[in-house]
């Protein structure tokens, strides 16, 4: 019902997404009050899908994409990779977006309020100035986060 | 610019998705006037990612998921494998679902005006009644009948 | 215990080989005496692990390969795609090969005895002259193959 | 020629792999003089494929596979995650075994000469005493490192 239901590969799961709430995500992997629900974690593959809302101003820390991963805008705007001013993407709502295995993401900046759904294959290593490892995000830390916030 | 980038496979890409027009799905693979917009295609993985808008009393013909898929429903109502009351699911938006690997949709029904994204890794396998191949929809006929269709 | 165990995707499995029976491959698939074991299927994925042993003069009927696979020939020679005296390749023990997604074998032929190891990400569908598709076999029918035979 | 061909995912590619010679594997990640050879990397999905040669009393620095992994002992013996007395699997040749998407590899020792080859999705982790990321081995880390080893 709430949350993602994963441990038999077989069997389809729906979440009905506007029935679960918005937590916040962790403020050591974000600045600017983002928020986001789980939507589903995919063991086998370490595959996970979120939707995440981004208030004006709010980014993501410097991570790198260990696998694809790939958005659907919803709403506002986002910078990728520094945006299209600094050889990067600004995506503009209804936008999608394919980020290859190893793409880093320096910066992930909201300059509006935005939203958009995501489905990764693989973890996010958050990394230091330089390129150290700070949190290796995978599946199942990701879960873990999850239900620790839902209480 | 408009539709998939996709030979390599360590370059990101991006849709601005209100500028690609809609087009017809295949009326071979579907009823009711279903349109589709083709977001990407991963050839390595066999991967495809695209939008679908089903009018009121659209749905898709039969067929098996060949691996998972994930849809997000932003807009209407959508009966999975016979709706909630035959079993299956009925996603009401905003609604997520995931497909499993070998998932049969024998119909995929819109009582409403509808909108959904979904991702998918490898083909769609539209079958007869007696569960023979009719058509199987692999990223490369994905990709043929997308470039077909915008001339 | 001797084959694949498989519906719990966060556990590990281990198959010793040599106490796993030859087993014959489906005649409707190959001719001139192929055996197969299976090792593993991953049904969250559709992948799946087999290890084939190929008399002289043996075969496998035309194939297109749904998602990417990846052999190691641990013995004798296995002309792919017509071999390398027709546009494909001629693999000699030890000898490893990447087949593409969609890679279509027409006839992989063995002209010595031998064998080979192979990962394969989503199903073979063999088709007959004009591409149709003959028999998918996917992860589900792979294992109910071999769980058949194995009486 | 020698090596992996990997930008192109539509393309086959074949390895002679006696015709490629054995390197170091990197002393920070192993001890006891193992040597190996790189085979393919897939950049889309992260995948890479390897072979190992393992001397007698040689051994893997402890790490965690971020994806599932395949091998293949084609010779030897390999103890993983502590060998069968101590909970883990004590590989015999001809030994299959799969190791799921976050399996920690506290240490992987060979009590004899040994050969294996395997198959990765994702990167290897390794790991120091208290979790932390000694070494993130993606895709592009292993080609790197075998890019350089052979000058």
């Amino acid at each position: 019902m709430s949350g993602p239901q994963h441990m038999n590969p077989t069997v389809g799961r729906y979440v009905q997404m506007d029935e679960v709430d918005w937590v916040d995500f962790p403020e050591t992997l974000s600045s600017g009050g983002i928020r986001w629900k789980l939507l589903n974690v995919s063991p086998e593959m370490g595959a996970w899908t979120a939707i995440f809302d981004c208030p004006k101003g709010s980014s993501f820390a410097s991570h790198v994409h260990i696998g694809p991963g790939e958005y659907f805008l919803t709403r506002g705007r986002m910078e990728v990779r520094g945006g299209v001013d600094d050889g990067g993407d600004t995506a503009v709502a209804p936008g999608y977006g394919y980020e290859p295995c190893q793409a880093l993401h320096s910066k992930t900046f909201f300059p509006e309020d935005s939203e958009f759904y995501m489905t990764f294959l693989g973890p996010l290593n958050f990394v230091g100035e330089d390129g150290e490892t700070v949190a290796l995000v995978s599946w199942n830390v990701v879960q873990d986060a999850w239900e620790a916030s839902r209480g």
